[in-house]
């Protein structure tokens, strides 16, 4: 088969594993395409959610009999062992593929071996065609687990300047509607949003999806140190998706679905929070939160994506995007690679990741 | 001849105008091509140098007895008067042309009625074609017209969170080698560099244009309202370029090359800052200066452009891009459009002109 056609099924497992972002957690997003033995597909699925078919198995099925002889793309090794679910080695092994190209290999100790147990039944088997896409489109759950915490996509929007409101507080609207819709996304595809206690006194937000059909909402979670900032009749505490109040070990509430955490300076152990949250199963975090909560994940080294929506507006004033972050002198800043620019109706988004230090 | 040809020439010129940035003024950049009769570029020029010949001149020599019976693309409406140059759609008339395409109508009183003595001459006249990008290109002359003063194009360089120094003062490097090269470019298409005292104290700054060849330095203008940031020796005193230091009317100073400006509030009134360099023949001033300066240009409304060259660094702490600009509140914003964005080695360049209001 020509290394084209590779690449085009391959692509296509790529794309077919985005649709599971915000929903697959615990487990990562995975993209399967099976052609038959001439190299016309035959089937195609993704992991849609945690405790529902692999990938493979989506892909297998819709292929029936045609997979035999033919091959699997996966965007992820498949995997060696039976969770919820059969181990995928096994099926395509039983499916009678007689090759499987997958991107990525599995850093999940529980998980890996698929490729040996294929190439043990005869199955030919290549790795790392299109890694890099196939990993960009995995990020967060590789990142859960090369560090064990979730993964965290810092989010915030400022005028060219940074502001991200005006001297007296107003900033209604600094950013576009496409940009705000366009967070909405982000929502979607993360496990858990996180706000300040500041956020939450100032804009009594929602944090819920909107706009979205078929989104899985993602746990809300206010970072309210003193347990004063949300209060009885809270937008967030509907029943529009789910909540979490982290207060201090020692702080005082009635509150219910409160997660204690040790203090650090003025705020919550930030590496405590997401290890609280990392035991709900969350592997993901949109961090919206102001500046104090941003400048604390900064400090902690603990933010793995930055995204900016920069509105092109001029203020003079008012509170930055980024406060305190221990930072003091130039050689100590934090550094970025960008990944991508594009323009978000009237706004530039800016998606940049920390260079490894 | 094909509108495509028409318009191929035209972009030639607007290309040949922009070779004049920065050398020209008190006049606009021009550009100028000549095909024969049968369509075939026959000669090519542009406004070099204020006191030199006119593009129309330079196309018109290198065409010579070809240019009759052909086609003159002009970026601006040929002149009418005779300066320190004859004029142009004289000169188009005696090398018999038979048509003038001109992008922009010239608004300059003085110079206008060209296209008038053209048509009388019996030479066909089209106006507007690639209009927009012409404008452009001479945006900094024809702003200088329409509002009386210098076009002002602010730059500035700031991290991801709108810093341009970290707390201690430490900024070396926030922006990449290629933006800072990118800003030598912005000074030789500028006729003068303004920078605010604080700068002047902080950084000692040059202000020369350095790498570029044949380079036309421009004025180099220091605001120290006090007459207390320039002191003798400074290296904007240097012989590498003209320099013109503004001081309050009653400040004491032994410095040469001074002009003194009425005091606004702490600093010097900005509309009299810019008429005394449009007195000058100053049409293009490149403000580089620190936040207190810009924002005094911003509460001015003498910004026409702004040029953000963003690094990916994080700080969280040290000042700002811009500061009081006598905006406190959200609906007082300066909003602007974004004309361009581009990738200048590690940073992102945001192009961005206010909304007229």
């Amino acid at each position: 088969m020509a290394q084209q056609a590779d690449i085009t099924a391959m692509r296509r497992a790529v794309e077919l594993a985005a649709r599971g972002l915000g929903a697959t957690s615990p487990n990562p997003v995975v993209g399967c395409v099976v052609t038959d033995a001439s190299g016309h597909q035959v089937g195609e699925g993704w992991h849609q959610r945690a405790g529902g078919p692999h990938a493979e198995v989506h892909a297998l099925r819709e292929a029936g009999v045609l997979a035999r002889g033919g091959t699997a793309y996966v965007t992820l090794e498949p995997c060696n062992h039976t969770g919820r679910t059969g181990p995928c080695a096994q099926a395509l092994i039983e499916a009678g593929v007689s090759r499987v190209v997958y991107a990525v290999g599995d850093p999940n100790p529980q998980a890996t071996g698929g490729a040996d147990t294929l190439r043990a039944a005869g199955v030919e088997v290549e790795q790392g065609l299109l890694e890099d896409e196939a990993r960009a489109g995995n990020i967060a759950w590789l990142t859960s687990v090369r560090h064990g915490r979730p993964f965290v996509r810092w989010k915030y929007a400022a005028t060219l300047d940074g502001r991200i409101a005006a001297a007296d507080g107003t900033s209604r609207w600094i950013s576009s509607a496409e940009s705000r819709a366009d967070v909405h996304r982000l929502r979607t595809e993360a496990d858990a949003v996180v706000v300040g206690s500041g956020t939450a006194r100032a804009d009594d937000p929602h944090l819920a999806v909107r706009g979205i059909e078929e989104a899985v909402q993602p746990l809300r979670v206010v970072v309210d140190t003193e347990a004063t900032a949300v209060k009885p009749g809270a937008r967030i505490l509907d029943d529009a998706a789910p909540t979490l109040i982290a207060i201090a070990e020692d702080a005082e509430t009635g509150l219910p679905d409160v997660v204690r955490l040790p203090r650090v300076g003025r705020g919550l152990s930030v590496p405590a929070l997401l290890d609280a949250l990392h035991q709900r199963g969350v592997r993901s975090v949109l961090l919206e939160g102001g500046p104090t909560l941003a400048g604390a994940f900064v400090a902690a080294g603990a933010v793995d994506q930055v995204v900016g929506y920069l509105a092109p507006v001029l203020l003079g004033a008012g509170p930055q995007a980024l406060a305190d972050a221990g930072i003091t002198t130039i050689t100590d800043a934090l550094r970025l690679d960008v990944t991508e620019t594009a323009r978000i109706g009237t706004d530039i988004r800016i998606t940049a990741t920390p260079k490894e230090r």
